[in-house]
């Protein structure tokens, strides 16, 4: 057993002064791993990450615990079997062994605290246990190229904000007024809406364009039809670690403590059922077919050095929006599209969340401030990131600007909505000083409508 | 071991006919059970209803499976165990032990039908097993009054719809154009929007008067501050017994075998914080405060012989809307507050269940059109149940038309909306020829706001 993990469970306040050291320690960027693929400066997932997800393998095709480390996953629950990861004593010890992190998450941040302090002393490269024991390491790790990657939580709840104050104002100033694009609402609070958690699948699955209600602007009545106006929407998505009780609000200043970690999402929508459909309720079928996530989870303990100011905020937030301190972060982002057999995807935006308006923490603090509960495991969804230049949009609806300005992609094709067959890839990760904390890539194809 | 439950077990076409003609025998008003309580005319839990649900008492705090009966709870895992209702050999045996009734649904339509049967056999007056057996009585049933409902299913995903013409056109009148009070895309499907699933409470549990923005008419900014136009509104939800997988529709002809039974339900609802935050992407904080649901669920088998037809629909709707046969059914509903204190409480509205314009299988067809899955234990509300009359709205903000029309109750106050310490109750029952299948109640009082 490592001498962080017994570390990490001493008692009292000298644990608690020391994890949050060991803490820092693994954020340091001159921390190198004994795996050389988590060292290349490219790589989403070195040792500075160590994001948590569900996988299988073909040898063992349980899904359970992994972490992501280089090209690699690390079976958390082998490690956890061979003694390497030390659980809490009264905490159920088969939470690496299930096929969603709810279990683990359930624990507590302490927990997952020691749980990072722990495996980045054994990835360390001066830490010998596991770099020298070639038979343990043959068990504990597969290749990501090889693993399945699953679901990583059960999503009790699935939520989605919206904002971005520039993804607001374009579709504002599309579809209302462009003088008066951002309601007046939407400056006061994170608006959000409830999403549906059941059509939550994860990065490589493949999406089938819906049919819907269509209300085309020839006919009287609307007709079904495949959707023709599809479109992704870029965004982050938040994981609640620690839930709230029914009637008790989460405060802004503590609403941090809630969050596990992030992934990628892509809010995958159809812009003309959405039309016909949204008022009064808000999207329904547009967007309740498919929601895309990323495998990973990137915890915010990862995230930290990457903070920044938000944007400054004009009127001031009513008080149970205050924060103090920077609860944004820098996180680039990207799309790229691939139509279905060409060579080469094309990058149709790039943007950063850090542009988003309102951060996480006030996300949470207005989604519980009447009362309702959160639970460990739900989804909370950014709202799409656009940036301020026409090529940082997250949405083709914007990027097109409503299919009038096409998007000419490498190859020599062009694309308004998105087409049969085309794969799109968001990805995104913090720039750190040799190194890079990334969330790997949120990826979906497109399979054509059903036959009506 | 009985003969219904050894015939329901039988395998082919024999079975398959001999247990519809046992479904039938249990609806048949004349049958009586040696359970007297069940056999009095005014009783929600005759022989002919046998609702599912979840309890559990003093003497075995485990909440598990139980069937109305009269003023007694029968105790679905006694009887299992004692070897009086059967499963199917290939089933998990313990699903009546369980504290939610998703295990037992999942089971399937024929399980429900064959454990229905069984349970009638078991209870009618002429069937000696257990009348004679005051051993087996004696811990095969709780009284009512003696046992704690529990939620009766877990709920993955709670969606709301919208589908009472008299409720969207009062709502229209109110708050847009009394001229076109029903906007175009109403008509043409039942609109729904996705609710919270974690907020669902069970009837009997208090709920915390939300605080939230509200945008007070006399100033420029939003204040936090107390709901202060809180409401309730009248509905029943569905519970879904047999999911769908996503990309995959259900067709309307073959909803209703997705259906397990019905619930009455609460949608609470604090209408100036919904004013304010509802455009564009519906309401959110407004709603998701809480939802209260009756503890029993009545199945669709016992409401068959109430079934009647739902209102003429002009236009016709879309194919993917249209059914043959009568959808709707016939379920009388009343709305009951009571004030802190008052000894006796007031019916506030009277309405049915037949009103409604949108059917239970239309609206699970609309659902799913676009791809979106379904899940076992999902909750589907109808919607508010307004009626055609002043005195037959289901909601405070159409019997009082916002306030402008206060109702009088017994005792002499009045009420525009609900006030901290009322008791709000909803009712319903299909009335037969000397017997009803009820609903219970759905009861919840309202608990002052937290203190700012």
């Amino acid at each position: 057993m490592l001498a962080g993990a017994r570390k990490a469970f001493q008692s009292g306040a000298a644990r608690s002064s020391q994890v949050m050291g060991e803490l820092q320690a693994t954020r340091d960027p001159a921390r190198k791993s004994w795996i050389d693929s988590a060292n290349d400066p490219h790589c989403d997932f070195p040792i500075q990450n160590l994001p948590f997800g569900v996988f299988s393998n073909a040898a063992n095709q349980a899904p359970r615990v992994g972490v992501a480390i280089g090209d690699l996953v690390a079976d958390l629950s082998v490690l956890h079997t061979a003694g390497l990861l030390r659980l809490p004593a009264n905490a159920p010890q088969d939470v690496f062994a299930r096929g969603a992190l709810n279990g683990f998450i359930a624990l507590g941040r302490e927990t997952w605290r020691s749980v990072r302090v722990q495996l980045s002393s054994l990835l360390a490269r001066e830490t010998a246990t596991l770099r020298d024991d070639a038979a343990l390491r043959a068990r504990a790790f597969v290749r990501q190229a090889d693993a399945t990657l699953h679901l990583p939580v059960e999503i009790p709840g699935y939520t989605d904000f919206y904002s971005s104050k520039e993804h607001a104002t374009n579709v504002g100033s599309m579809f209302r007024d462009p003088k008066n694009a951002l309601l007046p609402n939407w400056s006061e609070m994170p608006i959000g809406y409830n999403g549906r958690a059941s059509s939550v699948v994860v990065s490589g699955t493949s999406v089938r364009r819906p049919s819907g209600q269509l209300k085309l602007p020839d006919q009287e009545r609307p007709v079904l039809g495949a959707c023709r106006k599809l479109d992704i929407e870029l965004e982050t998505g938040f994981i609640i670690g620690r839930g709230n009780a029914l009637g008790e609000p989460i405060a802004c200043e503590a609403a941090e403590d809630h969050i596990f970690g992030m992934v990628l999402l892509n809010d995958w929508s159809a812009r003309d059922i959405q039309q016909w459909e949204y008022v009064p309720l808000g999207p329904f079928n547009a967007k309740t077919f498919a929601t895309s996530i990323s495998p990973w989870v990137v915890t915010l303990d990862a995230l930290e050095p990457f903070r920044v100011a938000q944007p400054q905020q004009e009127p001031q937030p009513l008080e149970y929006l205050r924060h103090e301190g920077n609860h944004a972060f820098d996180i680039a982002l990207e799309v790229l599209l691939r139509p279905e057999g060409a060579a080469q995807a094309s990058t149709i935006a790039r943007t950063n969340f850090r542009h988003m308006y309102w951060s996480m923490a006030q996300q949470l603090a207005h989604h519980t401030v009447a009362g309702c509960n959160t639970r460990v495991g739900d989804l909370m969804g950014s709202g799409t990131i656009s940036g301020p230049t026409p090529d940082s949009f997250g949405s083709l609806l914007e990027l097109t600007w409503n299919a009038k300005n096409p998007l000419a992609l490498n190859g020599g094709e062009t694309r308004v909505f998105i087409e049969d067959g085309d794969e799109l890839t968001l990805a995104g990760w913090c720039q750190g000083d040799g190194y890079r904390v990334g969330f790997g890539t949120c990826v979906g194809k497109i399979l054509p409508a059903h036959k009506a």
